[in-house]
């Protein structure tokens, strides 16, 4: 792969040109990270999408949300791209946004782009890979990046750590109030939104939000948060009602945040946080090529054995490594 | 330090010489790391004392208990080092082990060592370094091994890295039941004593008493425990009641596993674990040194300012740290 010639196609909108760069990105051999790097530092950086995060457990409506939100946003003129980070695809090798089809009006709306989550075999080489993966879709000029996950708390953390705005959606429910969604999600949370307020459910769905709305104002207020937020909304992906206020609020939120200093400070304290994830990932990522495999076990079993102490044989683990001690 | 006379003298009971093997060990520099594998390396690998992580939260008696508890066994003709690994010495540099005068009796009797917990920036090195320390008291011939903490989780999943027995140390509590001990601490303990049985408190002791009973007959039985474990017993540190009866008991359970394999199968699973930590950090320390500091600050700016991306800023901090990647 030629990195200007592909930096410049992903610039200039071609679409293949940026799948293949994700593939690059999603890839774990060492060469290609290397290119990878060399590609993500060719990108220019004038270019911003708003970042959001969404999360939503099972049941909730997502695929038909980000269908319905992802169409209107198509239909005003953006370009919206859909990524997922999976951590149950880590475990399964499947993943949640695998199956296209389940958005297919917006997959085959050419101002959508949608990746599935890559099949990793732990959350944080998805995640590393998905924040590159925004990178590219920022470059190639989409002008909202939804990224997908599932709510079951640790990728909620991750996609934070990515997004711009974090959505968290809702389905209506009586009487168990706060659904079992963990605090943290909860306080992650810029707008959390009541899906499904549509027909019989629409009753259910106002209590819910209602209840929602106070369990939010409980919450310590974040410097971050303009008056009134975060907060919680109802929308009808079925019905396509309350979209438009959903991305007004949104919006809102942003040029608060832009003009308050908080969007452009996340964005490098977000910047800092993958470099510096990088750079350990790397230093740990020594231990996976084969010889240093091969040693481990080889030490690993003196040790179990009780032929040696732990301190000495990781001296020689590093020592194997090529690894002077100063 | 000659390190072949240090473990020599370590061997022969020389306690000056363990007091300075473990400030050895407790060091951060490099050449002190070094020096001390090797001094673990050197030392003899067939003695091996009973190592017993203890914790329970302020206020149980945790510091009377382990004085009398420690008396009993020196009265025995037993040898007895009590080391701690305490996260709050982390923050506030103090020490739980600081104050020696907690427990004057044991620190003046010729038959016991105790040592404070090292101050440390985070509890993986406190952890590394109480591991450490613990060997060498082993090789040093004492019987009996000590590793107090406090009741906050964390720590005590790391003192069950290193203990072969767990015992949780609780107060007598009416009602309020299981006094907000955290599950997986329950579910580490192997004995559980109910403090203070003595005088006034007596009668809620053995309610307690029972309640965790109860309590521990509903966790998920685990292999390595034999019938009726784990268990609660009462003890009076104070009236020196029920301690000779704990003792029993930890022994009946360590020879229990001993004859089962677990005993050795444990203390293996943690040697190849702390064999595993030490290299993990031994490589991530590389971004300790002065000159990585400056340079992970200088990109990690570079990277905040969004001038360039975290994944290539990544790769050249690797290659200042002169690491080809291959």
């Amino acid at each position: 792969m030629d990195i200007t010639d592909t930096a410049q196609q992903i610039v200039s909108g071609d679409r293949r040109a940026l799948a293949r760069a994700i593939t690059l990105v999603e890839s774990g051999r060492a060469d290609h990270r290397a290119q990878a790097a060399e590609l993500l530092g060719a990108l220019p950086r004038d270019r911003q999408a708003l970042r959001i995060g969404l999360s939503g457990t099972p049941g909730v409506g997502k695929s038909t949300f980000i269908e319905s939100f992802g169409m209107m946003l198509t239909g005003q003129g953006m370009r919206v791209a859909v990524l997922a980070v999976d951590p149950s695809s880590a475990r399964s090798g499947g993943s949640i946004l695998g199956d296209k089809t389940r958005m297919d009006r917006l997959a085959r709306d050419p101002n959508a782009f949608i990746r599935p989550s890559p099949s990793q075999t732990h959350l944080g080489g998805v995640a590393r890979r998905t924040r590159e993966a925004v990178a590219l879709c920022e470059a190639a000029g989409f002008d909202v990046v939804l990224i997908e996950t599932v709510g079951v708390g640790q990728s909620e953390t991750v996609v934070a750590q990515m997004a711009d705005l974090f959505l968290l959606l809702l389905a209506p429910a009586g009487g168990d109030e706060l659904q079992g969604v963990k605090r943290g999600i909860m306080e992650m949370a810029d707008v959390i939104l009541i899906n499904k307020a549509d027909g019989d459910l629409k009753a259910t769905a106002t209590r819910t939000c209602a209840d929602y709305a106070s369990a939010l104002r409980l919450l310590r207020k974040r410097p971050q948060d303009p008056a009134g937020f975060p907060k919680a909304m109802m929308v009808s992906a079925l019905e396509d009602t309350g979209l438009n206020a959903a991305w007004d609020t949104l919006q809102e939120l942003a040029g608060w945040r832009r003009e308050n200093g908080f969007f452009d400070r996340t964005r490098a304290e977000q910047a800092q946080y993958w470099f510096e994830q990088d750079v350990r990932a790397a230093l740990l990522a020594q231990l996976d090529e084969r010889e240093a495999r091969a040693n481990m076990a080889r030490l690993g079993a003196e040790v179990a054995r009780g032929d040696t102490d732990p301190a000495l044989a990781a001296q020689q683990m590093l020592a194997a490594l090529g690894f002077n001690r100063r």
